[in-house]
């Protein structure tokens, strides 16, 4: 069926469990869903905005409180809503890096951050991870000396995730963090799978940066984030067009370079704003959730041959699982091939792994309720049992 | 009414004739309303993201033909969807301009041009306007020579806007890029009034970069919009990743530093897609459209002692109004004031005038039908009227 023109209508998360490891929390909420159908026109937030004309002034919708909200939910001083967290490292990266700059990024780091460093011209280096893939302290002052050996200077910066996208393993931000600021390095905390979906501190983590994807933790339609920051710096990374032009003479009052002025004018944040009072109280829920991802964690490893790649046990609801030793055999002399696996999921109403995966894959469980997370870690059993893996009771 | 938590519902559009001079070229279709229903989640287009990872290349929703089709619109090679108009400004500056580098700009440019300068370090000069407010070849090419003698070189680029923001008045383009190009200057063609409600065919017009705006003028929610270029000039602007990390050698296969890796993932690009078939329709009516702006500014005119200030007859639907001499002396002795007129205009179900301007003023008949245009005008001879102006008949 489509919904517009070419375009399929999109059910997955109506029409099954998903457990796509970037979607799940993004899913909006009934109430984002009923504030997008409102403000679906472009400049929708824009009816009442008056002098001095920028985004974070507006009071109605209440922009205004949203953004003060925003900053005391991740306990930093002040916050800004940009499209999507990689824009969030865009504009602190612009604000601190100069050409040939060391930046410091870990082994795990997502490739935006990347991206935000070499599209300034910094020099990335990277905290190397344990062996069981965790970025320690230790490591972060050993590279922290290296690249003062290589540079002789400190990185100008330190990009950390809280947890990584790749095993969602949790990394020591405090110490790190204390490390950093042993050499004067500002952090920027990279919270897109944390503000949103746990409690964020970011003043007790050490961060002088919080960053936070709308579109994959807080129930907001992409492209959408925040960044928050210390009194300390904000002056710098929030700060004001200084431009004065040459023939008329023109000034433009307190648009801030780092934002582009505004950044969400409609949908994207009156997403935010109407699931924020629901993702408030979600993030105390964090226990509950990790004990639905452990339930399926522990069924996958019933499952003779499955290895969990992330750390054990669980800190997060995104896992990564090693099934070369269980399904993926099943995938040598099954018709389907590696299909096997994800067309019985798919039977079992169950979605968002990527089709054909049979040996390293990902998932995610947050936002599921109880029974689904017993019904989820069922069905990775049932699946290998009818395939003919052994499976303990 | 609320929709959601302490967020008005938004009715502006449902409930009046709206005038606004940022609004009316970014309101949904109903294709594109249905689709953000489909796609409201954070990440909605991505469930058939396939290797090599990046958003151009999705095929379900057709995200690939899109930017094909989006490049083929405005005459140019290729084209990627960008957060805002801004970020494709951003993104061109970013590749070009190296701190100390001149850069100019018009004396009707756009705030957002100057930050994303700003941004990058460039020296603002601005092309002088004539006395009716056009931007003219001859001003051009002076002020390129004048950038020649103050800093031994020429302008780096150029950004022009098509229609500007202030006057709604046609600047000419294709005589400027002339001039530019016989100085190897790229132009920038900012199109955010003009992309999407009327043709553009950026290769005639002598562009080197086209910029337009989803949430602006192509019908689509906030923040969206689209950079497009020519084979020349791409593998600069859309310039893929380089980096190798020095700990774990990862590379970031074919992620753009320009666009931040991906940079619409969900509703504003399915509405911009969504609306895209009505948009290409929609371009070709565009006398129509003019038709009804003039009728709408023919009446302005009847009424005694108001002035039309941007250039007459009109070639856009956004005009610039000074009422100083007709509305603004009702308001001196108005009980209400200046808000009088926004407030007459408001029962007569007319919205989008800064409430309480009743001097210099801008308004956007873009979209109407014919009998709301002449709805309109008469409503202003009304109020005019009513409040002991004279109107001509």
């Amino acid at each position: 069926m489509k919904c517009a023109g070419t375009i399929d209508v999109r059910d997955v998360d109506e029409s099954c469990i998903n457990i796509d490891p970037i979607q799940v929390g993004g899913r909006l909420t009934a109430d984002a869903m009923k504030a997008i159908i409102a403000y679906g026109d472009g400049y929708s937030v824009c009816d009442q905005c008056r002098k001095p004309f920028r985004l974070d002034y507006i009071k109605t919708p209440p922009v205004d409180i949203f953004h003060r909200d925003l900053a005391s939910f991740v306990n930093m001083d002040i916050a800004r809503v940009v499209p999507g967290a990689r824009r969030g490292f865009q504009a602190v990266a612009d604000a601190l890096i100069t050409k040939g700059d060391p930046v410091l990024i870990t082994a795990l780091s997502h490739y935006t951050e990347v991206l935000a460093i070499e599209g300034r011209g910094g020099v990335i280096r990277e905290i190397p991870k344990t062996e069981q893939n965790i970025i320690i302290a230790d490591a972060a002052a050993l590279k922290i000396e290296e690249v003062i050996k290589e540079f002789g200077r400190p990185p100008i910066l330190l990009f950390l995730d809280h947890f990584d996208y790749q095993y969602g393993n949790c990394h020591d931000v405090r110490e790190i963090s204390k490390v950093a600021h042993q050499y004067d390095i500002p952090v920027l905390y990279n919270g897109a799978y944390t503000v949103g979906i746990m409690g964020v501190d970011g003043k007790a983590l050490g961060a002088d940066f919080v960053v936070g994807s709308g579109h994959k933790s807080m129930a907001a339609p992409a492209p959408s984030g925040m960044l928050a920051t210390t009194a300390e710096w904000a002056e710098r990374v929030f700060r004001t067009t200084a431009a004065k032009t040459d023939v008329t003479g023109r000034t433009f009052g307190v648009k801030e370079i780092g934002m582009m002025g505004c950044t969400l004018m409609g949908v994207t944040l009156v997403g935010m704003m109407a699931s924020f009072p629901h993702v408030r109280e979600r993030v105390k829920r964090w226990e509950q959730e990790l004990a639905n991802g452990q339930k399926v964690v522990d069924a996958l490893l019933s499952v003779e041959g499955t290895i969990v790649r992330s750390e054990h046990p669980r800190k997060h609801t995104l896992t990564r699982v090693d099934t070369s030793g269980s399904f993926d055999r099943v995938a040598q002399t099954h018709k389907k091939r590696g299909f096997f696996f994800t067309s019985a999921l798919k039977e079992k109403g169950i979605a968002g792994i990527i089709p054909g995966a049979t040996k390293v894959w990902k998932f995610n469980t947050y936002g599921m309720t109880d029974s689904q997370a017993e019904y989820l870690a069922s069905a990775f059993r049932d699946i290998a049992r009818k395939n003919g893996l052994t499976v303990a009771d």
